[in-house]
């Protein structure tokens, strides 16, 4: 076996995108049960929480998941701390909530999520904002797991070759979300789904997932025909019933003007793309400045929730992709049934344009 | 008939970007010859030079083809010239080439070269950089021409909709070449071109032509099956035997890194996608303060032509899509040819993959 013939032995070859703060492991249990593959984001989960979530999708089926983590080790001490935190001052004033105390801690220690995620042993093991080691890799491979790696750019898939990756999530710039660069700036890793799809086969001898602007079945179908071996739907599933966006983000989704992302690194620390609201918008000429993730993320989290409680989207990260428009409701495994029927339609109506 | 019609019966879906300084009318009569939709590129063409472009094509078919122009209406006597050009003096001093005078034209007159267009009635007129008047649009139409405008984002959809434009040429940020966008600034106006296609289908009731990092059959497969009306190919005929591309240039592609492009203003004075060289580097700190196109692209022009001939590849405009490292050698019908085949086979095989 190998993670190609997997992907392309899958039922339905949609890759649902694990997406902390908004995909849940019941998402992914009703992915998977569908005939997609499932994805379990872990990187807000304690160890215990990434067991269970595992444990949930095992006792709902046989089929295969993934379960994700972000990659990063925080200072323990970070500079600048306090006038970060001053900066968020009149933002914390205006959805009436106190400025919170200095964090002591600023993300789940990585190295037990790594090891929580090896002990559960998905079928597939799934990295972005940074490299693992290749001790890291074998350990997953020993225990059963494919390991994929998210590239924003040729070179980043290629690094993810060298450490014996088994695959290639490519994430091209539409996608929501917070981005995966880790080898340049955001400003030479920003590639459109299409041409990141295309190099990276290209370059790499790795299956290629990809990422990015895919929000119904035409497109799962577009990116098939380009090799990839499936498609990975993140922001098409913010709808879903069994999606934890607040009822504020998906109004947001539901009222979104035309042209509705932008990127900011202002919530978080990390340059991710959402809809384009006051905090990105006057957050923008300062965000530089701003501590690098998750030390931005961490003190920005009381704010948002007080933001969600108050119901002010402005002050709230709305991630979404740049085709959010075409989001629909829908119960997690129907909407992946559904858009593998869209797909066979636009692949049996491209066969009839084709062989004119 | 309608444009839809004309573009789906096609014996080709595929359309050749019409690039100003890189296809040639010669090579528009190829893809046109070979069932494709050739496209002459205007801008840089005096009145005669539209009309003799068009017989010519016309003397070797009788298959519909496209013209382009880049609209604008470029000020009389632009404010800040002396700066503009002493700030070029270490670059021209750099190639050994003299500070040209302060030029008394920045590009052909307009509105002599729309009516050229016009009296030369294509089956199909395109227009990038800014939107024309609805009376032109008409007046195009009432000559038997589809008219195609650009647009970057689906509001610049929605405004040639607006004028009544026949169909919409989405320039997804992948493309090479100059960008597009009239209604709002560069960094609201990259859209992946898979997320564009969606947006742009789902939000005008036109056919969309799909650009921007379409490399090969496979990518053409993709966006029909995204339900574009045809695929717009320009980087992908940069190596072309019928491209006017310099031999610099051409090396440039042939030896490019992995994710080798950039968006630069400084070559033009509007924001282009090309291989990042030093020029592009070293100016990219001020090019906020540069002349807008086409002043700024006028008083690089011999700039250009002296590091062409001294083979400076920093110093030149190499315009190039996300995806240049899949161009290949060949004459232009033999390549629209090879490209049909691979979409055909790309089809038969998602047929198969979606059969299962």
């Amino acid at each position: 076996m190998s993670l190609r013939k997997l992907l392309e032995s899958l039922p339905i070859p949609i890759v649902q995108a694990p997406m902390a703060g908004a995909s849940s492991p019941e998402m992914a249990l009703a992915v998977s049960r569908a005939g997609g593959l499932g994805g379990v984001a872990c990187a807000a989960f304690a160890p215990d929480e990434i067991a269970r979530s595992a444990a949930l999708v095992r006792e709902g089926t046989d089929a295969p998941f993934s379960m994700n983590l972000l990659v990063n080790s925080p200072p323990a001490e970070p500079p600048g701390l306090d006038a970060a935190l001053e900066r968020l001052r009149p933002w914390y004033q205006a959805v009436g909530a106190p400025l919170p105390e200095r964090p002591n801690r600023f993300s789940h220690d990585f190295n037990a999520q790594f090891e929580a995620v090896l002990a559960a042993r998905p079928a597939v093991a799934s990295f972005a904002f940074d490299l693992i080691s290749r001790e890291r890799v074998e350990a997953l491979q020993a225990a059963g797991c494919y390991v994929v790696g998210t590239a924003n750019t040729v070179a980043e898939a290629k690094a993810w070759a060298q450490v014996g990756a088994d695959g290639i999530s490519a994430q091209g710039m539409e996608g929501g979300g917070h981005r995966g660069n880790f080898l340049k700036g955001i400003d030479e890793s920003l590639v459109g789904t299409l041409a990141l799809l295309a190099t990276v086969r290209h370059a790499v001898d790795l299956p290629v997932i990809a990422a990015g602007g895919i929000m119904d079945g035409r497109a799962v179908a577009a990116v098939l025909a380009m090799g990839a071996s499936a498609a990975q739907m993140g922001t098409a599933f913010l709808l879903a019933e069994q999606a934890i966006t607040s009822r504020i983000w998906q109004e947001a989704i539901l009222e979104a003007p035309d042209d509705p992302t932008g990127l900011t690194r202002a919530f978080s620390g990390r340059y991710a793309r959402g809809l384009e609201n006051r905090f990105m918008r006057e957050m923008r000429p300062v965000e530089d400045e701003l501590p690098a993730y998750p030390v931005q993320n961490r003190l920005t989290q009381p704010l948002r929730a007080a933001a969600e409680k108050a119901g002010d989207k402005e002050l709230l990260s709305l991630w979404a992709g740049q085709a959010v428009k075409l989001a629909e409701r829908g119960e997690a495994g129907d909407l992946v049934r559904r858009w593998w029927d869209e797909a066979k339609a636009a692949a049996a109506e491209l066969a009839r344009r084709t062989s004119g």
